[in-house]
């Protein structure tokens, strides 16, 4: 897309204008589903995935045979507040991390076969304090956007979105707060960890920070540039590219539904595209799916972040996908089908 | 084991005398859990997973690699009440399918990486109508669970337990009717489609076989050879073995459900190396987990058995062993662990 306008404009012109489903290759699927050695819907979800994957990748066998975690890593001006049990250094040494081959998203996607690219997203420049300032001003939002949009340009039939970011969960709050309204206690948990003080200074942060745009937040791209970070308005690209590109995408779990949830304030099917893979411990993010209307597919207590629930995910949906195109049909494996 | 004794003493004794946990390498693996790159707890039940694989296989870093699905497959004399919607010789024709690689089973089996063994329990010579007659005799009930035991014999570090019998839900909803009481209609449920005049018969069935056998159901071997069928004896067995041999089990559905149920009303603890890999679609399985005290790990819809359930969960299993054996540590890494 061309970024040539005023920086927020062509994203508002897409967003309104999303591609839909594509209902044949879906029908395709629910047709052979019922040709299929077992009963029709005795593989519950799994079979409703695949449909689903039909329908936005537009493939009527929907093979998953790129499956990319994407891993978007972003710093917060905020966190010079003592919100966090770790310092702001860790996310560019979890970055390091990733690199190296050591962090639990690695070994999901060795597990499950899955592809993993890290976007350090100007881990040195963190975006400005959200209790005294926007974050970023709009031409950066829209760059950073318009570069998680490029990040998927590599290619995959299935994508994970995922991030890492120290305090990044406080910055989830605030723009679900915003979003949705209430107080800073609803929408606010413990993150990575902050208990006691650390979550009481947590909760004025985002109260304040709230507050301090208040006049401004009508808009959803105004509230992710205002409250956001890099990591949000690049996972808000990412979405987007891959609803155009027809990827189906697996969001992971409350940082990145925060940033799915802008798309979503401004364009109701925002979001057909996309699973969401696993509700986090992060207690707000059960909330936060309710909002947007959606089950998650996996409930394993996990809080980590890191694109670890989506992966786990992407996982199942590869092994629908298998079943799917792979079984035998009643007639080949002269299987007597049900008396009707 | 030996079985020269009566056939039902040697299992008794077995049940009565099971091993339990070691209890070292469960805690190896929580030590080493809090060293890992991640906040504390943030993989959730994947780490309460790497505990239970220690736990039951002894060892403090407990790898995956020979996991395997054993799916047992029997036919039943109850199945001429015209109870199901697909005829007997649909279990022969299934396992022929599992044999050609065209099931669900499979398909779940090459996405994850895990072995498949099939067991044809005698198909040719179905078990007795339970409505009329026991289903079997002590001695064929013994052999079979004897014949269950032999089934990992070839090694594994992850047994799927699954199954395949037209009728069989019949089967189990009559054990777990003569386990727990109640009505017939609270321990059924469609199977792989009975509804109308078939699930009326079904109810009838299952309420009459229970009435037929009701002064022999105290001792739960009675009922598993009285009500039980073949691949119930033999899955008994094989999660009986698996037990003694130190391999971590999982269960699948509400007919392998019903089989384990059967030893854990001999003895409490008899299921502690077991994990309830999904919650089936079949309605009296959740009934029967909470009965067990059994929190399942996935809840996909699916009510298809062939161990399909717990071959889906084998995948999270194996990923949760992949993450605590080869994540780095904090110092490894060199991240800034919490500030205490």
């Amino acid at each position: 897309m061309s970024t040539s306008g005023l920086p927020f404009d062509d994203f508002r012109e897409l967003i309104r204008n999303l591609p839909g489903p594509d209902e044949a290759s879906a029908k395709a699927v629910t047709e052979r589903e019922a040709t299929l050695t077992k009963p029709v819907g005795s593989l519950g979800r799994l079979e409703e995935i695949v449909a689903w994957l039909a329908a936005w990748s537009g493939k009527a066998k929907p093979h998953i045979t790129r499956p990319l975690v994407a891993v978007f890593a972003g710093n917060h001006g905020v966190a010079k507040h003592n919100i966090t049990p770790y310092p702001q250094s860790v996310t560019m040494q979890m970055v390091e991390n990733f690199a190296a081959g050591g962090a639990a998203i690695n070994q999901i996607c060795i597990a499950y076969d899955l592809g993993l690219k890290v976007f350090d997203l100007a881990l040195e420049h963190p975006t400005e304090d959200i209790t005294v300032a926007a974050a970023m001003d709009e031409r950066t939002c829209a760059a950073t956007m318009a570069f998680g949009m490029e990040a998927i340009a590599g290619g995959t039939d299935l994508l994970c979105i995922g991030e890492m970011g120290i305090a990044n969960t406080t910055i989830a709050s605030a723009i679900t707060l915003a979003l949705y309204g209430g107080t800073a206690e609803d929408w606010a948990g413990p993150g990575t960890g902050s208990t006691g003080e650390l979550m009481q200074r947590k909760l004025e942060v985002i109260t304040k920070a709230v507050e301090f745009h208040s006049g401004h937040l009508k808009d959803p791209l105004e509230i992710l540039r205002r409250l956001g970070g890099r990591e949000f308005a690049a996972m808000a690209g990412a979405i987007l590219a891959a609803r155009v590109e027809k990827i189906p995408v697996i969001i992971d779990g409350f940082v990145a539904t925060s940033a799915a949830a802008v798309l979503h304030a401004m364009n109701p099917n925002a979001l057909d595209h996309c699973l969401f893979g696993h509700v986090s411990a992060e207690p707000a993010h059960a909330k936060l799916l309710e909002k947007l209307g959606q089950t998650p597919l996996l409930d394993l207590g996990m809080r980590l972040g890191e694109g670890t629930g989506a992966a786990m995910a992407a996982g199942i949906v590869k092994a629908a996908s298998q079943c799917h195109n792979n079984m035998a049909t009643f007639e080949q494996a002269g299987v007597s089908n049900k008396a009707e």
